[in-house]
């Protein structure tokens, strides 16, 4: 830290809470962000306990932080204890961003722009989606899906899930259709979507949701390619990934939605979009050849 | 600030509480102190209400704060909401540094070492003292000033107040000798201390808490001269000090006590004392030329 900048008391103070945090890469996207751009904040770390959850909030009013990122388990529990709440996080049921407006404390769900963020120019409207996975992550997957007008919506968005139970709540509140998870290779989508912990890094990294071999030709939407995104990040390619592009796939990573919500969550607190050195440097501690 | 430092998620939070804070010095004295020692750390502002300080307590525990400078009105009510207090805090009734100590959150007075350490060598033991003022600081001063051992300590210490009132429970507590306000200027101290509001910048700056004009020859110790010490910092040279000096006296400003009790949190925090930059940063600030 040079000496001119940190002698300066006017540093603003952003973070990320959770329980537990593990080595999140959020303070490198926003650090490096803030940094990149000679603005004068820091973005720490804070592992909070579900119990201390409202002391927390508290504690972002009396030490005037400027803004934090909220991940699991405390997305849904935080929604009571802000001045107020989006009504897309609403929607979701659950936020991802704590920023200020005014002398409001307010609530942001960006990963549903993170989501879609790498969809845009994809002609989603008429075609096939089948979502797997039904927590917390899908909630935001199926609210960035259902968002367009009617008439630019998916035809059909499937949902099955390993349990066979969450997907039916999941699917009447958003409009969706539900599948069995054994028929899951059924549809002929132009996306599937993974949001299931399946392929994960020290889950069941092996494993994935989907046989591509075993589905059904993907439906192609004039020239646009089929494509399969995967919400995980951590490996960069997972086995869902690898066998979807081995199948023609275009492919999605979790970079992009992570990227995205990072991005969404940076122009609520500066009023700019991340820099390319963030971008860099994420790709560059998941261990892909910067582009 | 610098991108490698920046996006290091390992910083150090530390910061000043108290209500209000208007421009305190501490975050320039500790922050230019972690820069030039190379530690990565950050020292804010933060200006909590008297009824908000248990839930600030709460916030340094939940963010893992490593360290608080805590002033006025926190230092009394402070106490209670920490696991341990020094014997020092104890006594004085006040805290004025928050530390942790493994993973309990412990109360220190620096404000007695700080009040103190310009004195490392000035031969006390026998002589006579008089402080002025009687209310938060002159409790620091008054612990310190008895902390030797017996043998070592100054033959009397008296206090005298405008008030004519706070004094005696003060003299009582610490064994010093009550004067009334009228007769202070009857002993002939070696050591005479400023420690009332009077000669404060915005308060009553062309006011003296002492007339030298008016008081009894001081008395030398051996051959040490004798002293006129204000703890009032800005000013830098009160009308106090100024008049003390041109009665022949050798004079300690209230920058001393400023910078050590800062150098005894930062030893607390840190385990080595601020650096000379962080000395010199707080002589420039406050006008002084750097010796």
């Amino acid at each position: 830290m040079s000496a001119a900048a940190s002698t300066a008391t006017g540093t603003a103070l952003y973070g990320v809470t959770g329980w537990p945090l593990g080595q999140s890469l959020s303070p490198l996207l926003h650090n490096t962000g803030f940094a990149a751009l000679g603005i004068n904040a820091l973005y720490m770390k804070w592992e909070v306990p579900p119990h201390k959850l409202p002391a927390f909030v508290e504690s972002v009013r009396l030490l005037n932080i400027r803004g934090c990122s909220v991940t699991i388990p405390h997305k849904v529990e935080l929604l009571p204890l802000l001045d107020e709440v989006s009504p897309l996080a609403m929607r979701v049921g659950a936020a991802n961003t704590i920023y200020w407006q005014g002398d409001r404390l307010c609530g942001e769900n960006t990963d549903v722009a993170g989501f879609m963020a790498p969809l845009a120019g994809v002609p989603l409207a008429g075609a096939d989606i089948l979502l797997l996975g039904a927590g917390g992550a899908a909630r935001a997957v199926a609210a960035g899906l259902v968002s367009p007008a009617p008439q630019d919506r998916p035809a059909h968005i499937y949902v099955a899930t390993p349990s066979d139970k969450s997907h039916l709540p999941l699917a009447e509140e958003f409009g969706l259709t539900p599948l069995l998870w054994q028929n899951r290779h059924e549809p002929a989508p132009l996306l599937v979507i993974n949001t299931t912990p399946l392929g994960m890094r020290g889950k069941a990294e092996d494993d994935t949701s989907y046989d591509f071999s075993l589905a059904a030709q993907g439906a192609a939407s004039g020239n646009t390619a089929p494509l399969a995104y995967d919400i995980v990040y951590n490996p960069l390619e997972t086995r869902f990934l690898r066998e979807a592009r081995a199948a023609g796939r275009r492919c999605i990573s979790g970079l992009e939605m992570f990227f995205g919500q990072g991005d969404a969550q940076f122009r609520l607190w500066t009023g700019q979009g991340l820099p390319p050195e963030s971008r860099r440097a994420l790709e560059t501690a998941l261990g892909q050849q910067p582009r």
